[in-house]
């Protein structure tokens, strides 16, 4: 059985288990005050060119989601989504649980066109009945989004023009960051985006990490944040198992390398599904691919490989993702090409 | 330097990361559904002698607290806990944060004293104006609580028959569980608990994990708990990192011998420190003692040893916590020995 | 002046300052003990044809749309609601603060047509990743909508069959009920709504009441629920004003008198529009007129005659809204043909 | 029957009802943008002598606690009030239904001792783990107290510097103010309640309206108090039904001649009650005395008398509280004098 189910069903790059077991006995303090998560934090910040800015740790992805929205909004705010965002949809309701409004736009390939962002916000503004409704109070988008896709550097340049027109803080939800970044199309780094947001995470769970989230701010965060994040249940008391996470995975480019190496096993995977005649929902540049299959073909593959069902794409097709990761090699890829 | 701060300061039993390197490249699905999340809740639920029940893994202690309260309280009630209580002072109003209010009783010894439960839910009820009240929706209690101490068999047993007098679930906080079961003095078992409380938790960050608490429901969970879990931000995607370790810790006893192992630890320290004539604030039968210091004595001392400041007892004096765990050595205590 | 800006622009009904002078000096307990307030309920529930059932008294729409659903959901459950709902849209975000996601669905004249809601209803429990959502936990229809449409009974006993066949409620924001009921074109009767439904609230602030809207469970009321109003903040300490009030409106049928005599007015007002040869946006058969006017024609008129502003239609074109109420008379219609 | 039940138990002063008749056929704008609203709001800015602050009008007493709190809190903080504060005890846990925790500190008299509060928050900031609790972030007094006590001029004076030393608002729960100004004790001024505090509301409903608070900002409301107002479900529609009642109660002094009339009528009932040898549990120099009553005597006196059941004082004696109101007249305090 060979998985392209998703980028999270293996444990951890072998380098994060080793420096796990290397730093066991040693006694650090908790909460993240430890020598580790310092020194991940400088490396974090260095790698984003804002060594002025701050860095915390967080557990999971809907958890920093809901976290970093609900210490950033005021209480009559709203955060404005693509209506495929992933706070939109797959996070049982983080983000209204915390009391605030999801603001959904209609996507384009699972980005907001800055068009749309900016009409919105305009006619937000127009209609007089306004202060009957939810503030725009922040702009959250992911990068890679959730159907793959990256923004340019000049699509980004034009939401953070806006959002700074509007006051408005711009967040990246980078959860699968790395991909994008090491994707061979993009244009956009990590010192564009630090440049560009007010607030954004690097991912670790879904690369290569055994679980963690690296929030910057890059410059400062909301007064109080670390009470902000207890009072979410999401203060680790170990936080070492975050901090020297992520300083392996911020030494020696470990996680750029994760990250390249996902794209490059999601470039050949392309190929082979090219070549065997395979139809693409949509293009992606980064490590999740959406192909539609014959539903009969896919029963016939499941015995053999596992796959994300995504959607019904006709009667008799099917929608399904394959994603790649630091645990993907070229072998499975091979393995595949004889099974299609 | 040796370290009593605490029983979450070095990282994992060493059998936990041994497991976690082995399973490292089995692809599994995520969220909970992998075998090992699965084989440790059969563990669990036999060692609590509640077969029927449900489990689910959390990461940390004030994310389970206010999870579980949450998903069991109805809108209008809060939770009764000791004014001592963790989640009335230390989880920066993780319960308030989801709506309900903590209703504290005077504590004694750490504990809620049954008269003092049945006292406050007669007199809520006798009050002409308690629906214009928070209703006491549920009973929280800490065991080990907040001060080391435990409960004995027929206090729980009291604590249990009101609530069922009063319909409203018990809910036991077993961040530290595993020491106040292998306490010497303890005349309560596992499946004790489990036929008690209508819920509880089985806590790992602090008995040799490196995250992780396991929630029992020894009859029925919540419906859609898992959702629930999710919308607090507390679903991991990597689930097996939780199945794994609770697999290992419920494999072959590690999870008692672990905290055999400490309770010794501080029996042994217990010993030291009164023949080196210290006073203890309180008694303590687990493995965590409070002990007052003069502050010189504290000062000379904290160059070499870590220990955690609990309060100041006087002017002169501070009681300072140490902590015993997987980790602690029989060298520790001696080196401490020649030092006091 | 005229005043066609809104069916709450006066007063109350003379017959309710009437009431509320001649009970002035009675004594009477608070928080809705009194009296009146049991003998509104006796009316409402007769008028109803559901004598068994539950009646209680807020003060306003959006408060009652955030009490009762906050009461009725789980809390992992969300409210299905069309687009254009007022809890999706003109609530600033209420039911949200509460927790609790509004799930969208598109609109059809205001309305949820019940194909869509089974449609998406399926589709949820069909998505595999539907445990990651928030869960569709009662639906959200007004009657009149928020464009004055009104549904049939076929449509609303498909949608109520609908609710019981996934065990939801299904809650109708009667905020203009009375209006609704007292269309020519309508086949829904208040009894109707009563059987049909398993909550629904009868609007006082736009019939003829200073305030006040009367919340109807045609069985019964979740438990508890006067406390969950007071933590709200919406339990009126002067709970008579609200008594008072829906007494007299259930005596000699004025709650219907009130709302047929704004029925008749509305059908003058289409006539004397119709004449003028002015477009209607859509078609309303209740106090609200949704009509499309020149820009230029619209700012002579505003001289004389309060509208509100809908939306604009095309660049020299606006939506306007002309509401009737108890307070509108023949007169007016007149003064209006005149100008137009 | 004559009542001392309540403050609450009787309709409007009649002033206010005549003036809502002679209003009630005007066309006005809702939701307090009307003239009747500004025009309040002048005339209680005067009285305040703050003319650059802000008015909002709310509906009840809990609901402007919780939005006021909600509002100026940030995420993290929570409000300190006396263990018997009305948002505490007696507001269903209200605050808390926001998110917000009630951080209580013991009274004296109802009251927070200046000296109290100092050593609250000076040792939360001592307390080496205050980052892991809740944060005080404003302090609620209420004026009168639930106790019917009043603070003096310089124990507000002393809690203002101590709030202001620590950057949080002090908020003022004025639901029965115009009884602490019309005390003959008090040496406490509209003005000085606005010099000293950041917020505080007029209340109304206790004082001769059929509902309505009148919040008083006295230099800045918090930014778009109006949606936050909405969101909680508190704006009225009607928003005349306020303003008129408030223009009505600060157009010659009604306000302070409602409030000298049942401060008065108090005056007489003391002294009968003094008179017949009645204990006072404390003394209050307000609307509200709070007796201790033999339980026959009660039983007696509640065939011909309403008062409101407080606490048992012993076996054989209940505490019981007497409130006065525009309604009062001699003639209750004659006929009860007689009676006792």
């Amino acid at each position: 059985m060979i998985s392209f189910e998703n980028d999270y069903n293996q444990g951890a790059h072998p380098e994060i288990l080793k420096r796990l077991m290397e730093t066991n006995r040693e006694p650090l303090s908790g909460y993240g005050t430890d020598p580790y998560c310092e020194n991940a934090r400088k490396k974090i910040l260095a790698a984003c060119g804002c060594e002025g800015g701050e860095v915390h740790f967080l557990v999971g992805g809907t958890q920093t989601n809901a976290v970093v929205i609900d210490a950033m909004l005021q209480g009559y705010e709203g955060v404005v989504a693509a209506d495929t965002g992933h706070v939109a949809v797959h996070e049982a309701g983080a983000v209204e649980f915390t009391g605030h409004k999801v603001l959904t736009v209609p996507h384009r390939d699972g980005k907001i066109a800055p068009k749309v962002l900016e009409r919105y916000l305009a006619g937000f503004y127009q209609d007089e009945n306004h202060e009957h409704m939810v503030f725009p109070g922040m702009v959250y988008i992911s990068h890679p989004t959730e159907f793959g896709t990256l923004y340019t550097k000049q699509e980004l340049e034009q939401l953070s023009q806006i959002c700074r027109q509007y006051e408005i803080p711009l967040f990246l939800d980078g959860a699968r960051l790395g991909y994008g970044l090491m994707s061979s199309g993009t244009d956009v780094t990590l010192p564009d985006i630090a440049s560009l947001c007010d607030v954004f995470y690097i991912g670790g769970t879904k690369v290569g990490a055994l679980c963690g989230e690296a929030v910057v701010f890059p410059r400062k965060a909301p007064r109080h944040f670390m009470t902000a994040v207890k009072q979410h249940g999401a203060l680790l008391a170990k936080g070492r198992l975050l901090g020297i996470q992520f300083d392996t995975l911020f030494t020696d480019d470990l996680y750029f390398e994760i990250s390249r190496h996902a794209i490059q096993m999601a470039e050949e995977l392309k190929e082979v599904l090219r070549k065997k005649g395979s139809r693409f929902a949509w293009e992606s540049p980064t490590n999740q691919q959406f192909v539609i299959l014959e539903d009969e073909m896919l029963e016939r593959l499941k015995k053999e490989v596992a796959v994300s069902f995504w959607e019904k794409a006709d009667e008799n097709h099917t929608t399904v993702r394959f994603a790649t990761s630091w645990a993907t090699e070229s072998g499975d890829i091979r393995r595949l090409e004889e099974l299609l």
